[in-house]
């Protein structure tokens, strides 16, 4: 009798696509085929449609161009950015899985300081897979991690946790800086791997990258929308920090977690930081504003679903930082119409009809 | 000519106290000498106050015990713990200092990840030296430490930071688990060494350990009483977690700092758990309360000294802890007298009176 050779399945592997906003280096799916070929990937091609993309063979992949996302949105489309990183929240819209993981291209597999390689998204979705804590600090850092637990004078009512939401890792090399950081820092470079995953505590605010990051689409899926950025907008690089800000506000109110620290990756090159100051200036002074707004924000207790509290969250936006500009009544229009193609293109079981979904290309 | 050579005074050695609660092996200071030995100890001797505490040459150091605290201190005695490592706190009474560093004898030097030594009271220093962040996370944690800096995001109006009051230093080998998590995890030990210091944020309670301790004496000490525990009490083993809910909160309320993580010390030997058991569970239940209290305190305005808001503290415990227990009169009547103590052996510059204090043994 023979014994059936062990299949090792990867986790998640039928709940979780992986969303990358445009392509530029074949090197990238390369570097990461160990660890991404048996997932699914949403690619959302950025820029130009008539370019061609190439995606190594062997990958399981849908690609959206601009012109899909206009023919599957029509008017909708508005609130899909264009020549910016932003684009990539369609992908989480024509998800059909339960988690998503995001990653740039720039964005390569880093090792940790015993010179292996880190699986970027198996930590992801440890961290996505045990509970989060952010109700009480646990000096020991996550305490559902091997080695660790609650440390004395934790209370035993909150050692159950909640829901992780939200999983934001970390990146070796070139560090995540704004502008005028890089330009007083060309040659800083992040060589410190802190060994840690730890939940941001309720009602405090944390700078979300887009870079690196999974979270629970089903969950946090309608606030993770990615603004108005790039193309014919007032602002770029504040596309992941606006969808932090929303997300991380509404995952308090709802009572999921947070998560930030490993996994790191490699992130490969700084972007110029010149033409990042042009894009960042105003956000660097509106979100003087911003945060406040987002610090003092409630939402009414009606609020249970996450798209409840983003059109709820879109009217406090009009109302309170459409003063500082009339970008943020824009914005405000487009979260509520990200909301409505989110519910196009995810129906809830009661039997409302889906948008046909159909990619460029496909394999 | 001759060029004089160069002595390095060691940081804040004028301005900083070591504060030790009792010395049971000679072995203790003998391995902090290289990083000890510059700085002023003071020694709380617990227990029976004929037993002889021996401190090896070279030591600069006072010793009290338990007659010197009721000489010194006559009926405000009582606010000291007795037959407790709570009674450290009459050592951050009696010191003239800006700073305090203290430490438990069954803590030793660390290791880090390459093998040296790790002088923990140098990064205690460095983590109060430098400022806190505790109105908005950063994902790179300390932004003041070499190689690390506030990333993409994080507002520039909140990068000067705040003072920082405390420094939480961590363990390695064996951690600091309740009686509960010690009997169910007896091998568990703590070998992971996370290179990061970090700001526990505003409104963010943690569990604060005294066995690795730095603060600024000035700034906070008035909070940092260890509570009535030990002989006598019904609990023990929540002193410096009690420090710790009170001084986190009085620092919200003060815009003072919070930092936890770097250094690490070698934490010898768990305390049996049994005996351990025995003197928690009452504060294992009574903290599903006195953490939502703590979470809900508010302090008023006119506070504007940690005296003034240890006082209100106070009161604020009789009132809402009380009905728990009538330990929480007793301990808000003591934390009275503490204050009493405190304002008697800290006269401010108005010409009080100073007690007098003189120490058994000092060289």
């Amino acid at each position: 009798m023979s014994i059936p050779a062990t299949v090792v399945t990867p986790p998640l592997v039928n709940e979780l696509d992986i969303v990358i906003p445009t392509i530029r280096n074949l090197d990238f799916l390369e570097q990461w085929r160990p660890f991404f070929q048996p997932y699914h990937l949403i690619i959302v091609q950025d820029g130009d449609p008539t370019k061609t993309i190439r995606v190594p063979d062997g990958f399981d992949y849908e690609l959206y161009n601009r012109n899909d996302i206009n023919r599957i949105l029509g008017p909708k489309s508005s609130c899909i950015s264009f020549k910016d990183s932003a684009c990539r929240c369609f992908g989480f819209l024509v998800s059909k899985k339960k988690y998503i993981f995001t990653i740039d291209d720039d964005c390569f597999v880093a090792k940790d300081p015993s010179g292996q390689e880190i699986n970027a998204l198996a930590q992801h979705i440890h961290n996505l897979l045990t509970p989060a804590t952010p109700f009480f600090f646990n000096t020991l850092y996550d305490p559902y991690r091997e080695g660790a637990d609650f440390v004395r004078g934790y209370p035993f009512s909150l050692r159950e946790g909640v829901t992780t939401a939200i999983s934001h890792g970390l990146w070796l090399n070139i560090p995540d800086y704004d502008a005028p950081t890089q330009l007083v820092k060309p040659r800083e470079r992040n060589t410190r791997y802190v060994d840690a995953v730890l939940t941001i505590p309720k009602e405090t605010l944390f700078p979300m990258c887009g870079m690196n990051l999974g979270f629970h689409r089903e969950l946090i899926g309608p606030a993770m929308y990615f603004g108005l950025m790039g193309d014919g907008q007032p602002i770029g690089r504040y596309d992941d920090m606006w969808a932090g800000w929303c997300a991380k506000v509404i995952c308090d109110h709802l009572g999921l977690g947070v998560k930030t620290g490993l996994p790191y990756i490699w992130h490969s090159k700084a972007s110029n930081p010149f033409v990042n100051l042009k894009k960042e200036y105003k956000g660097i002074y509106w979100q003087e504003d911003i945060i406040p707004f987002f610090q003092n924000v409630t939402l009414p207790k009606e609020c249970t679903t996450p798209q409840q509290c983003y059109i709820e969250l879109s009217k406090l936006v009009k109302e309170k930082l459409g003063p500082i500009d009339p970008y943020f009544e824009k914005l405000g229009d487009a979260m509520v119409t990200w909301i409505d193609a989110w519910d196009e293109l995810n129906p809830s079981t009661d039997g409302a009809t889906t948008a046909k979904v159909e990619p460029s290309k496909s394999k």
